[in-house]
């Protein structure tokens, strides 16, 4: 196999390189480690980010509204930043609701989806005002108890299980058996319920899958969203205020992986929010996003301890590892594991170039960065950088395990 | 297929069940629940370690030392009677060195591996005279550099990279390029540079695979490891005091799955420590087990929020999940997902029986405890139980994805 055959990683140039070393928020790396004073950390971009919404607002057809769903990036003073930019955030627990609140975005702008909640989570989102995603009959009731308890009408929409499947998405979370939302064939008498409830009904939430890469799939998802929004709201005790129809825009990771077409997802929304105005000129089409908000915009970085040889493969061995990048370990909803894209943050073209695998300090196999990768030649002492990796990163690692100290967070 | 050529879950008797409610500690886990305060949590059973190890004892021939691995379950108060059950700990990270060192253990009965110990983790180490098990040249020579600025002399020992692999191993850690230990073939120079260095050697340390379940393919590479200790041996600068030859018993998870036959495992040990006696009287012969001590003395705990139906299927949401029990979701180095042993702990037999799936109240369909498993029919309030969680359980998930409270641990 010729390496013309061999799937390669996209070209990422979101952060410029200067003198063979990487800049983030117009700072060189190996400065930016001195500032944080200890690897490994994260690094988040604030102009990665602003620039990447305001793509978004121009691309997509004006009325769109902008969800931010927290649980991809929680880091506080990074939620800060995007209650100025987005218009609601979605939160899946109520420590994400807290900060969520905290971060001044207004609780009427904010919605609480999760098929799990706690009665302690339901009564904190009534008395808080938040907007409670219904995922199922049994927590409407539940949330009707507690809202008289409270003396406070829930505000709610339900999650609906669509009664089909996003076409290749990552993740798939509609259509068949799922914990997710309630079966659009039960939504009709759900609704009835809910009205004799005396519930304050505001509209649904579709979700269809996450990390999908496909604009045709996601166009078409929408399309049978609206659709099916459109066809449950006659049940509705009243008019639909909104419309959650998920996000589900992927971020190439993986060679081969190809960025989303954000202009052919527009020109499908565009249809979308023309029908939707037509049939219910009141209804607020809301787009939530999470991934492809932060992830382009963060990297992971971590720093070479030594280099190994061993039967002639040569390791980098790290400071970081899966405990703090368990995705990166591949570790993390993959079946096959593959390689995130990774560079040498201080040697990124490399004069001398060669095929190295890079490795963590655990006690574990598990533990690889980077399987045989052609990175810049490097020493104890350089640094790994991880890219794309703003999103499901910190949080969704076992920072705790072997008893490494957890690693920082940044926002430059 | 009829069931019975379908795999099960081996039968599980290490709780008692009075009432068709599981006992832990002689506690019904009804009352442990409110003991407890709150769900979800972990709970380790004193008499299950103590008698796991007082079995080992008796089976395994004398004078095999028994070692920790503390990694599989650093709970402080667990650390802390192990300290007075076996003969030393291993420790895998400089957290771990002071739960070991704080739960009372003598430092030249601790022992530090792993591949990525930073300088810091290295003079800690040092400072303390715990026994370092050195993975690489590099390493040795960085733990001579800082004995020379402590003033001290490192106590070390040569972590191996076998020639050999073991067979059937959950997941092997030696043969071939590794990023642990030092290709056996390189160990003799490395023995006259570490001679030249002035550092305190005694021994090797060898360790070819985690959890496995067959007695034969340990007893090989337990044979071969010994062998191939002695060969290195004859390089060494002084004699081997010690001998470390890992442990890698493994503990039946997965349907289908055996417990490990011990009296075999024993008989085999018995010939290596003839072998090793004969040849190196002065060697003490150390296995080391973190898994095979606590997996099975464990559970995890969570309660049913609700019982919900989505096409034909009955999912069971509980307040706990992946973000909690990693392993038990099936994404920790599994590559196909498997259940772990799960049980209604009220309702351990049941009445009525159902198939049902246990899922998690994250937004996400990798929170799955149990796919469709049979178990007693539960309702809201009722608890899950999931068998063989003491070991790579709290510690290997992450807690903090979508910003839940972390699980509270027991120690009955």
């Amino acid at each position: 196999m010729t390496p013309l055959d061999v799937p390669q990683h996209i070209a990422l140039s979101q952060f410029p390189v200067l003198e063979d070393v990487l800049h983030l928020g117009g700072i060189r790396l190996t400065r930016l480690v001195e500032r944080v004073g200890r690897t490994p950390f994260y690094a988040y971009e604030r102009s990665h980010i602003i620039s990447r919404i305001a793509t978004l607002r121009q691309t997509l057809p004006e009325g769109v509204q902008l969800h931010y769903a927290v649980k991809a990036n929680p880091m506080p003073a990074l939620v800060q930043m995007m209650a100025g930019l987005v218009d609601g955030f979605d939160v899946a627990s109520g420590g994400e609701m807290k900060v969520a609140l905290d971060a001044g975005m207004a609780a009427d702008r904010i919605s609480f989806a999760g098929p799990g909640k706690s009665d302690q989570e339901l009564r904190c989102a009534v008395a808080a005002g938040v907007l409670l995603h219904l995922e199922s009959e049994c927590e409407m009731e539940r949330a009707a108890r507690i809202g008289g308890e409270l003396g406070m009408t829930p505000r709610v929409a339900v999650r609906v299980n669509p009664d089909f499947e996003l076409k290749l998405a990552g993740m798939k979370m509609g259509g068949g058996p799922r914990q997710f939302g309630v079966d659009a064939a039960r939504v009709p008498a759900m609704l009835q319920h809910l009205a004799a409830l005396g519930l304050d009904f505001h509209g649904f939430h579709l979700f269809c899958g996450a990390q999908n890469l496909s604009a045709e799939a996601i166009c078409e998802a929408q399309r049978l969203s609206v659709q099916l929004a459109l066809r449950l709201a006659e049940h509705a005790p009243a008019p639909l205020r909104m419309l959650n129809i998920g996000g589900g825009f992927g971020v190439p990771y993986f060679p081969g992986e190809r960025a989303l077409d954000l202009p052919a997802v527009a020109d499908g929304m565009d249809q979308c929010l023309r029908q939707l105005s037509q049939a219910s000129p009141q209804t607020a089409l809301i787009l939530e996003l999470g991934r492809y908000l932060v992830a382009e915009g963060g990297v992971y970085v971590c720093r070479v301890l030594e280099r190994k040889r061993s039967h002639g493969q040569t390791f980098l061995i790290t400071d970081g590892g899966l405990h703090q990048h368990l995705a990166a370990s591949g570790n993390f909803g993959q079946v096959i594991r593959k390689n995130y894209p990774v560079v040498i943050g201080n040697r990124v073209y490399g004069g001398p170039r060669e095929t190295v695998s890079v490795v963590g300090p655990l006690c574990t196999p598990l533990d690889l960065l980077a399987d045989r990768m052609e990175l810049g030649r490097a020493e104890a002492g350089d640094l790994v950088v991880v890219l794309q990796s703003g999103a499901y990163g910190l949080t969704a690692s076992p920072t705790a395990f072997l008893g490494h100290p957890a690693p920082m967070e940044v926002l430059v």
